[in-house]
């Protein structure tokens, strides 16, 4: 039934990581090409023009590009084991988190995480604070080891940037420690439950790669967004 | 069925039109509660602390915030008509443009409607043209009177900010027309359509009291984002 699907992405973007995270808890076969944000394919050009960005899905010959509509689109044509909740309010509520999480959080992380020390980097770590904050109190609210409840679900997969690059850079790349247990002790037993997951063990990519990647755009003072 | 809905919002907002506009595309009846920007109500702070912004959609005493994910709600608690394509795919396609106008586009017209004269307006202008241009691919492949088709749909009650604010503040406020005949036959043609629809006619806020709003913040200098 899968058939003709394949996902184009980059090794190390979280956006993609969250398409095989999904594809791999569905159980749902594909073919993966690896690309090159540095030098862009052809192919990544004419399936995603408007953005020039991966993840791209494509099914049957149709692209679909951005990380959480692909996700809703993989739920809907694959509705096994849903990653959304079913219910119409909480599907609300958990799309309101993801587009949070978007919006809101990812960026204040990562722009606290490359801050030059000083007054720049208090605010932006301020600021990211303020961000995670919300989380760890919906987190703390729901009482349970993910935001989907007692399994990983569709606002776990959008944040997975934090359990495992946001940690990952400020510990082993640029010095700035945002998630610490002191200030969110429920978001770092989250994140230890999510790394140690069988799926985060299976799709967070190699720890030693992404401290390598990472320290070389830090050298080059070429920071990719991507 | 309806029982207890609760729309919180501003005359002003195309992010409040939207779910108004959504509401009476599928004959939904409702309480509507106007808020004031300038002076938040304590019920708007608490009905949506994270952002503190509307619209806010209360059902049944539960808040959802985020005019998107509002829509999407009632389209799928209130299924007649539907709002969004049935099909997966061209539910993907209608997200991702959606997403687009809200990440891309609104902010890059906006942008140039307030931009300086000089170099930075036509800065500003070339990248809102250049946002614009793929709707304007878009509705042309279409070929349709809407994105949406022969009806109004989800992407174009995501655009409704530019069949109205944008030309009338860009006509009548600061004088940066970015919707042009010339640049933008097919869009114009659209925003004609839609601005003369019984949904636009009924649900676009008075021109006159929309020029007289931004013309009175363009002299404070105090431009609202909401």
């Amino acid at each position: 039934m899968e058939g003709d699907l394949m996902l184009l992405g980059v090794w190390g973007s979280p956006f993609v990581c969250r398409v095989r995270m999904v594809l791999a808890m569905k159980g749902i076969d594909y073919v993966y090409r690896e690309d090159d944000l540095m030098n862009k394919s052809p192919l990544l050009l004419e399936l995603n023009p408007v953005h020039k960005k991966v993840p791209v899905l494509v099914h049957h010959g149709k692209p679909i590009a951005e990380s959480l509509v692909i996700i809703e689109y993989i739920d809907e044509k694959w509705p096994d084991n849903p990653l959304l909740p079913v219910d119409p309010y909480d599907r609300a509520v958990a799309r309101f988190w993801a587009r949070y999480i978007d919006d809101k959080v990812n960026p204040a992380v990562w722009k606290a995480l490359w801050s030059p020390p000083g007054e720049g980097r208090e605010a932006a770590c301020e600021e990211a604070y303020e961000m995670l904050e919300k989380l760890e109190a919906l987190l703390k609210e729901g009482d349970k080891k993910y935001f989907g409840g007692d399994n990983i679900g569709y606002v776990d997969i959008a944040a997975n940037f934090l359990p495992h690059w946001a940690i990952l850079i400020g510990e082993e790349v640029t010095g700035v420690r945002i998630l610490t247990e002191d200030r969110f002790p429920v978001l770092c037993e989250w994140a230890k439950n999510f790394t140690g997951s069988s799926i985060g063990a299976a799709h967070f990519p190699e720890k030693e790669k992404v401290v390598s990647f990472f320290k070389a755009m830090q050298a080059t003072k070429s920071i990719p967004y991507t």
